[in-house]
């Protein structure tokens, strides 16, 4: 086995210099399993953020059918297998029935590119209206409409074609929740891009969110917005994309998917990160009326799409979230993780708020409660003292300065006892501010 | 198991229609294994075509490989792990010294996207050459650089900023090989293009180029050309791809990579498909200086790439190709077909043309050799009537009459003999125009 010393060596001489690693004191892990990762000197730590490990590292019977179905055939969609077939239809029970048609791709990137594609294809149209501090993926489209990226270090102004909308932020946004009127503010951007479109006699085609902001900082939605965001882009003729990339497949608790607990049904759904539990699968799924006007004579193959060994993986991913209630697991242990936070809280000014949905949560660090400004290294201080204590979370937002919590699913009462009390005499031993 | 016609039922209600099956009675394949697969009932075909399966269907060692770390860890690399450092540079060491920053991705679409953006950050500028007929990705970026796509039905015109060259075909391009001065005349237009943005006091960006065109018809670039044209291009302060998704590995026989045959040295490659036998993973490699110029504070992260399951099948899929000598058998094996589908295209005036490289050959059809009309219908009527017979080829080309082969690399002399055997007397017994 290589040194730590050894393997950060050869990481700065061969692998891209633009990928960073995690914590001051990076972590060299071996082994993984369920919600637990050990590194190389046997060291155990509890995984409290890797939301691709939906149902725990290295699940067995995970392991155990992508094994199987790789030493029987893994071959592209060019044959007939009945895994791509019996796999959409596993998944579109869980969607609206209106979206009834699947595309399946290797990456949620792969997958919010697809989207817009699909979504420009069926309004002949580019204007994209996306988020502040919003992330769709790395590739050239999904950069384009990642204000996360082109406003961060190293972007570029958005395109002319992307209009953006400030972020419907409750807690720290231009319009807070002590308004009752914040959802017709955040709304009035919408309309008003609309607007100025029409002046000009151009076709709105899209309007792609997440149904939790995720990399905007873990940021729940005003009530009632994204309903009316997608209702107003879908008068005007425009597409709606719900990215449930990091959301979907019960994360959330209350609903498998994102965007049900909003009251909402979007026209196009990109899924991918939890969907194969680290193998790399993901879709797009949508109604047969966008997939049709898609279907112009150009097809879209994708070589590993589909494949029957990811299939295979993907079912298997649907069967265990079933049968280890982990949709019921997480709404339980996410309530008892937002009470628990809730109540260090109230001990802990740095913690200005305390949200999220399931597990999928979001705490986020204040320096003072009147000007709210963003507790950023703090928050960068305390994910790396909780490493050395043994758990494993991160920073989101575009101030990086909130801690984030997606554990795989597995996450368990006693979890987050340890979680919420490892922060809590954390922060009561040291002075971060 | 599902009835062919249950799946095909299936298929039509909840999969994207824009993807096509193979052949006219398409194949319900449940079993592969090196050279083979087999249908629902056990039918058994040589497959000459899926070079995915670069190692052979399911080969134990690869899906040892896979089992095996998939079973101890899959994660993302935010954490060190031995796995992506030792891949890279076992992958580096089969490449000039110049190219020495591996960026691990999906897919082969992921991989010319982020090429794209590698290319377009370091010249700051769009303006891309690229050549007819080629294919380079579904990604909406890439798509744009692919007029296989464009130019196709579906498609829409070039953006401004993509240049397109004709193919430099010596069969049946605008010129041919009875010109001595061929390479001289395709380098023309990319100097004509230079020249015009030159005027226009425009950036060149990027020549992206297959080293040998794939979905152009397998056509075989004119000697000097690609070496002269990254010349060109550097020389105008361009970046030069190499697109070897298709044809890496040692599929090409003389070299592991196929821009060695036109010796020439890209500033970034791109590789896919063959890599991880299946698995979706691919790469991007290029030289220190790229890769520093793209780190400008905008982190690229790959949520699935280079996790040790993708690295561990990578690694195994490189020591398969050594220990195998399979780069040494596309050498022969590859020789072999030249041969012998030359000696039958005597015979059979439909052939017009036998080119390729190694395992990488195709088999153009013509109506007739003054015209040289291309013989769609008939290309298409043999891939099906081969696939009768027992063997799995395909068309490609931007008529579609170049029949393509490009088996597994374990394909052996037997292969070839009935490959060829099979082919003959098929055009022996039926007439086809």
């Amino acid at each position: 086995m290589l040194s730590l010393k050894k393997i950060k060596e050869l990481r700065d001489q061969f692998i891209s210099p633009s990928l960073s690693v995690a914590y001051k004191d990076p972590l060299y892990i071996v082994k993984g399993e369920g919600q637990y990762l050990y590194n190389s000197n046997g060291k155990k730590y509890l995984d409290a953020i890797n939301n691709i490990s939906h149902v725990g590292h290295c699940h067995p019977e995970v392991t155990k059918s992508l094994h199987e179905q790789s030493k029987t055939l893994n071959t592209n969609t060019r044959y007939l297998h009945e895994n791509i077939v019996i796999y959409a239809q596993e998944l579109l029970r869980t969607l609206p029935s209106h979206l009834q048609t699947c595309f399946f791709t290797n990456s949620g990137s792969e997958s919010n590119d697809l989207a817009l594609r699909l979504a420009r294809n069926y309004t002949n149209s580019k204007h994209t209206i996306v988020i502040e501090g919003a992330y769709h993926g790395h590739t050239a489209a999904t950069m384009e409409a990642s204000p996360y990226k082109y406003n961060g270090q190293g972007g570029n102004s958005a395109a002319k074609y992307i209009h953006q909308i400030p972020m419907p932020d409750a807690y720290r946004g231009r319009y807070r929740e002590n308004s009752a009127d914040i959802t017709e503010y955040y709304i009035k951007h919408v309309e008003s891009i609309l607007d100025s479109l029409k002046k000009k006699d151009e076709q709105i085609s899209v309007f792609i969110s997440e149904s939790i902001l995720g990399c905007g900082g873990q940021i729940i939605l005003p009530e009632g917005f994204l309903a009316l965001a997608n209702k107003t882009i879908k008068k005007a003729g425009g597409i709606c994309i719900a990215d449930e990339v990091q959301i979907g497949f019960g994360r959330v608790g209350s609903h498998f998917w994102g965007f049900e607990s909003e009251n909402t049904v979007p026209d196009i759904i990109t899924m991918g990160k939890a969907m194969g539990n680290g193998h790399p699968l993901s879709a797009v799924v949508t109604t047969k009326e966008i997939a049709q006007k898609f279907n112009n004579g150009m097809e879209y193959f994708n070589s590993f799409g589909g494949n029957p060994v990811s299939c295979a993986v993907g079912r298997t991913v649907l069967e265990i979230i079933e049968k280890e209630k982990l949709q019921e697991n997480a709404y339980l242990i996410g309530k008892y993780l937002i009470k628990g936070l809730n109540d260090i809280k109230k001990r802990h000014n740095l913690i200005g708020d305390v949200r999220g949905r399931g597990l999928f949560l979001g705490l986020e660090l204040i320096r003072d409660h009147e000007r709210m400004a963003p507790a950023c290294s703090e928050a960068d201080q305390i994910v790396n003292d909780m490493k050395e204590r043994g758990i494993l979370i991160s920073t989101d937002g575009t101030d990086r300065n909130v801690i984030k919590i997606k554990p795989p699913m597995v996450f368990t009462k006693d979890n987050a006892d340890q979680l919420i009390d490892t922060l809590d005499q954390l922060l009561i031993k040291k002075k971060y501010n």
